[in-house]
């Protein structure tokens, strides 16, 4: 595998992308205008459909050699032959996945305080998803937003990749990335917007003027 | 593995135990008193909890050698090592269920119709859950009711071992069974029973007077 690269996470959104259909062509150009790696996240959807949307996904980010990570679902990730997993404090614990999944599958973890990570099995995982940073809509039953301040404080904490979310979009990304965190991932600030090439090419441009 | 028993196979059911423990319980007391089969179906649990109340089940059941099958979560099946997995229509297809799975484990599948058996690879799954024979309230998205007719219909079609399932309990058990399917599964004819050991043993009793 090479070497993962975290910088613009896009987790796709069922509702906002209006569907399959819609995720598909959402990764595709998203991936296409530099977005470094794809999560499928359908929470509410069955597996017959969950895994033949990734399949598709698949397919539509091998051009670009962008990796899809299948959110919770171990099960569907090796039947798809995903490149990783994504799973929060609530999903399968890390040592089953990784046992699941073998060495070579990448690994998320969502982790949302000090004491998450403090129990977090870091060797397993790949790199850790810490958020909400700010509060979002997106995912009705998150953890209360970190702020700028707790991100902050996660990162002195941990040399093991982070990448930030929550509420994360044109506005804020750059005081985001100002913390020095591996990559910022982002929902709402692609998925559904008119143009997500468009809108992947301008969180990509924004530099640091805070 | 020995020869599958699905003579009564039990399908617990998380509100009606009453949580968690109470499913560990009235799996235990319901294997003991003669359930051949149990299967741990929790659809709106997270996987935290079902891996954890799936390792519990595995252990309570284990003295009586009694079976556990995960329903539709094939990675939480695996962590636990269960005995198997159960799968309906719009779960992971049963080839992908299989290779995951490997040959040892138990594979059932789900149909409610004789065009879904038709269309289903019974080389890959060891049995097949029919019905709803009659109307249940314990799954909110069945297929409608088969009726005795429509399970006989599918009997005759079929040479596969079959676990008929939906509204069955103490009052129509005989005629079910009197269908010549190699099981019966029950939810609410035992889960929330106020003695599951003994509405088991009443289950087991019952004959064919129809």
């Amino acid at each position: 595998m090479n070497k993962l690269n975290l910088s613009l996470y896009l987790v796709l959104d069922p509702e906002l992308c209006g569907g399959s259909l819609g995720m598909i062509e959402t990764a595709r150009a998203a991936a296409q205008a530099g977005v470094s790696a794809v999560q499928l996240r359908a929470p509410h959807w069955k597996k017959r459909d969950y895994a033949q949307c990734g399949q598709a996904l698949r397919l539509a980010l091998a051009p670009t050699h962008t990796p899809l990570i299948v959110n919770d679902h171990v099960d569907v990730a090796l039947a798809i032959d995903a490149q990783g997993v994504h799973v929060g404090q609530q999903d399968l614990p890390v040592a089953a996945c990784r046992r699941l999944l073998g060495p070579d599958k990448i690994l998320g973890l969502s982790i949302s305080s000090l004491d998450e990570l403090a129990h977090a099995e870091l060797t397993l995982v790949d790199y850790l998803g810490v958020g909400p940073v700010y509060a979002t809509q997106t995912k009705p039953d998150a953890a209360p937003a970190l702020g700028i301040e707790g991100l902050i404080s996660i990162r002195q904490c941990c040399r093991h990749p982070i990448v930030a979310i929550g509420g994360i979009g044109l506005n804020n990304i750059a005081q985001v990335r100002a913390t020095n965190v591996e990559g910022v991932a982002v929902v709402s600030a692609i998925c559904g917007q008119p143009d997500p090439a468009q809108s992947t090419k301008a969180l990509l441009c924004t530099t640091d003027h805070t």
